[in-house]
């Protein structure tokens, strides 16, 4: 079986839900996720795309809107998150390291588990180094490599990676050629994974 | 059993699914719709909410996305469709005089097949006529009515009201007091009814 590609930015609010549910969901469907962290901050200022920002009634509901999911998919997450976030790319850099060193799940369901239920910033210390820690890595090691030359490269090639393939947003999933946008559209991503596996046993 | 408030405005691409599924829909759930035309554009603008406009990427997923959804839904549409539309504000008079002589839902699903499927731009002729002629009304009759400045007068105040809902797009959906937005919150608006009714029988 062929796997999905997950395309997604620390600090992305929407993406909370799609990190905390998908080793579940990796379970129950038999599908794999493979984790790839880019900055979809500098997508969506490129395009000039940004949806929330100095729109108070679409970000008030975009809030409760993650509140209902939150419960109705059974997650724990602790209103109001801290929201905006300062600092980003260090959150990414090292997402990028780890998914390339294979830790990339174990830190970033750390990173967004203190943002939404400890009430830690994304991006910034403590989050950070426990996120780091929490995944079985030496934060200081971390950090040095990812705020090297060639950790700042690793999350540009990365971005310009998802923007190649037509990405826009946080969560995205990329399916055999197919993106499909949002947590929102995770069941149909899958659904298009399973239905390439049945046309192409074995 | 209380209903649904569906607000919608004739013009938005993903209303489509909305329009076409909800009969149906309420056929096998039992909720009820009640269909609340309103003019989403001038929300919009003030909100400056521009989701797809001058996004060329971001606009070709949402075709791409709405054709997938629709053959998932097994409906019928023709892409590419007329697309930017030009004139919507009749139109949406139109739906909101149907709405209070009870024809909404016809007129609103025929000015949609038109649409997506013949490939007449909504809110221009012959859709507006052919759409209004088709939930059994006299166009000539219904384009005075709309035109009037009590027509005129209904759009906005349909538009104040949904404003003062909160609402930001369309389609939403308001089940006492929550809001839903987009068609992909259509299966959350029906659960929060159906809890609703659950809590309070009779």
């Amino acid at each position: 079986m062929a796997s999905i590609d997950f395309w997604f930015s620390i600090g992305s609010t929407y993406t909370f839900l799609a990190v905390m549910r998908l080793s579940q969901i990796a379970a129950k469907s038999g599908v794999e996720f493979d984790w790839h962290p880019f900055n979809v901050r500098a997508i969506m200022i490129e395009m000039d795309n940004i949806p929330f920002a100095k729109k108070p009634v679409k970000a008030a509901y975009m809030w409760r809107d993650i509140e209902r999911r939150a419960a109705k998919f059974g997650l724990t997450a602790r209103f109001p998150i801290p929201y905006p976030l300062t600092e980003l790319e260090q959150a990414n850099r090292v997402a990028v390291l780890a998914a390339a060193e294979g830790w990339c799940a174990a830190y970033t369901v750390a990173a967004y588990e203190r943002w939404f239920v400890n009430g830690e910033a994304a991006g910034s210390e403590p989050n950070l180094s426990a996120s780091i820690a929490a995944a079985g890595q030496d934060a200081e090691r971390v950090l040095k490599m990812a705020n090297s030359e060639a950790g700042i490269d690793a999350l540009y090639a990365a971005t310009d990676e998802a923007r190649g393939l037509g990405i826009f947003g946080s969560p995205s999933f990329v399916v055999d050629g197919e993106l499909f946008w949002g947590h929102d559209r995770l069941d149909d991503a899958i659904e298009w994974q399973t239905n390439l596996d049945r046309a192409t046993p074995g």
